[in-house]
Order: structure tokens, then C-alpha cells, then sequence
């Protein structure tokens, strides 16, 4: 059995958007299993001393332009979003709630789809909890029980052990890819990860 | 008639060293001619806030797996060189000097092939002037005119004016590709720009 490809995002961070629109696909073609794991990287920059791409001078112009072309280029909706960046606690707890709880992988990649979707292509505003119970519903999740779970502590505590799990991977950017121990950062990594995959690596 | 590819690289830029070796093969796809613009990343790092890549905590460790990756597999010979960063001012002018005194383009990208692979294939010191003029010497360029050449005001003014036109073209790292004012920055764009040039844009 081959190991599964572990896809870690950020909600607020659009090249995450952009490759959790991809990735399954090219899972699909190398018959791996797609593990998807989302970070908060508010917590993790501040160890790196990093800020959103978007935050620099010029560089965050650029991305602005670059980020729609690529969106442009794979046909995937795409309008940025006010606020930006978000909050993206409480969307990373539901995903990780519903992971733990649910036992429907399934669910879950429809669950991340659509709060993506929900804040970069309709703006709508995923750092509310009642906007992130109705996607959820949408996607036929109870919507009482993510409630309930969004602010229950042991769901916090999920987060706090999915956040000191990632940066001791090594994990430090959104959309960050991990496979048979290698890394791959950025959307612009994935073809190299489709030909890694394809030739075992090099 | 098409426009050229314009092409910015700073010689101790990893990624523009990259590039450097791929760039002519996709000019040469899109008959587009092409343009080699050295310049010092320093003098517009102190613009937009930016570190090398390579110092940053984690970022800095996964680049160096990352450019020795890539270089692997477009078959580009590599050795990190020490010291690393160095000092690119002399070799800019050399190149600038050498495009605007001898009318060569075939021999100005020789010198820049020689140079780039000159720090990160044989880790020679290319910021020291006697190093970049045997460089030079094996490409066929007079030694004594580019001895004469890097301490000369007017091609210190040329670095100057180079400077001052990529900042304001926008350009804010290395490689940097400008084409038909559509800006591409990094060697991971290069797929992008291939696409963007067979389509006519998007």
C-alpha cells in the first residue's frame, strides 16, 4: 500500500484554495488516498516571522494579479474576498470536528469545498460560526451538532494538536503537500508533485 | 513583429540561476527574442521589506531541498556555493558593461551562463573582480578592457540606471519575466508563461 498524500490549508490562504481544487485529481491519478488537514498559519508565522504573501509591497500586488490568473487558468470561480484575510479558527474546527466525529471522509472533502468556495468565490463570511453552520448544512451536516461543537473545548483542543502536529512536520505555508516524507509547498508545486509521483521521486 | 521576453535575475538568486538554463529553450518556442537584465536584488529588497529566501527559519530549509529538487530534474548541475549569499554588483556591471560596449548578445548570454554556473556549479567567487574576468576571459572577452570596465563611473551608472528602471517596471525578485507587460515572477512560472504565451494570454 502506498502512503497517502497529506494536504495541509489554510481557509484564508487562496493558493490553498487553488490547489484544494486539484489535488484530488491528481490523488486520483496516482491512486493515492488524500488526507486533508487544516491550519491555522496565524499561529504558525509567528514562529517564521512570516506574513501573508498579500501583505508585502509589490510582491502582494503581484499575487493579487497572479492568483487570478491561475484561477483563470484551471476554471475555477474566484473573487477576493472583503474581509482578507479572515479569521479561519472556527472553519478549521468544524472541518476537524467533523473529521473526528463523522467517520464520512466524503462529507468532510464536501464540507471543505464549500466553505472554499463560500469564501472565495461568494464572499460570504466563513469566520462566522451561524455562516459556517448553514454551508455545513448545505452539505447535510447536523447543524445543532456543529454548533454545539464549535465551541466545545475538546474540539479546541483538536486544534491546538492538529497545529503542534503540522509545525513539527515542518509544515509552514498554505497549500503545503507531504508525501512518503516529502515536501511540497504552494500551488505551483503540484505538477511537480504529479511527476515526482509518477517517476517514485528523483 | 512580437515583443521580447524581458528576463531580470540577480546572479546569486538560485532560482533565477534556474530559469537562466530554461529560459532560452521557451523563447526560442515562441520565436520571441530575448532579453537578459542583471540586477542587484539587495538594492530592491531595502523597497519591499523582503529577506532572501534562504534565511528564513524552515522557508530557508525547505528552498535549499526545493532548488536542489529542481535542479535534479531539469538535469542543472548544483552545488550550494559558500559563501552564499554573495556580492552580485560586480558581475551585473560586468554583464551591463559588456551588452552595451560590444554589441554580442550571443557572447553577452555566454557570459552569463559562464557566470551563473560559475558560483552555483563550481562555486568559484564571482563577486571577486579577477575571478569574473577569467570568467569572462574563457567566453573571448578582453581582459583588460572589462578589468577596466568595473571600475569605471559609467558603468556604475549603468547598474544605477538598470536598477532604478526594473523598480520601476515593478520587478521585486529573481527570475523575473516581463512580456508584453504581463509579469511573471519565479522560475515556477515558467510552465505559466509557456502556456501564456502558446494561448495568447487568458
Amino acid at each position: 500500500m502506498s502512503n497517502p498524500i497529506q494536504f495541509y490549508f489554510d481557509f484564508t490562504s487562496p493558493y490553498g484554495y487553488i490547489a484544494s481544487e486539484r489535488i484530488e485529481a491528481l490523488a486520483e491519478r496516482h491512486g493515492r488516498e488524500l488526507q486533508w488537514h487544516p491550519i491555522v498559519l496565524g499561529f504558525i508565522f509567528k514562529l517564521t516571522g512570516s506574513q501573508p504573501l498579500l501583505n508585502y509591497p509589490l510582491k502582494g500586488e503581484y499575487a493579487r494579479r497572479d492568483i487570478q490568473r491561475a484561477c483563470r487558468q484551471y476554471d475555477i470561480p474566484f473573487q477576493l474576498p472583503e474581509p482578507f484575510p479572515t479569521n479561519v479558527i472556527a472553519a478549521a474546527r468544524a472541518v476537524l470536528w467533523h473529521q473526528q466525529s463523522q467517520a464520512d471522509a466524503h462529507q468532510s472533502s464536501a464540507l471543505i469545498h464549500a466553505i472554499y468556495r463560500g469564501y472565495f468565490a461568494d464572499n460570504r463570511d466563513i469566520a462566522s460560526a451561524d455562516v459556517l453552520i448553514d454551508i455545513a448544512a448545505d452539505c447535510g451536516i447536523d447543524k445543532a451538532a456543529l454548533g454545539q461543537a464549535l465551541g466545545d473545548d475538546r474540539v479546541k483542543a483538536l486544534l491546538k494538536t492538529a497545529t503542534d502536529d503540522a509545525i513539527e512536520k515542518g509544515v509552514f505555508g498554505s497549500p503545503f503537500v507531504l508525501v512518503d516524507g516529502e515536501p511540497f509547498w504552494g500551488q505551483d508545486r503540484l505538477e511537480m508533485l504529479d511527476d515526482w509521483l509518477a517517476r517514485g521521486g528523483w
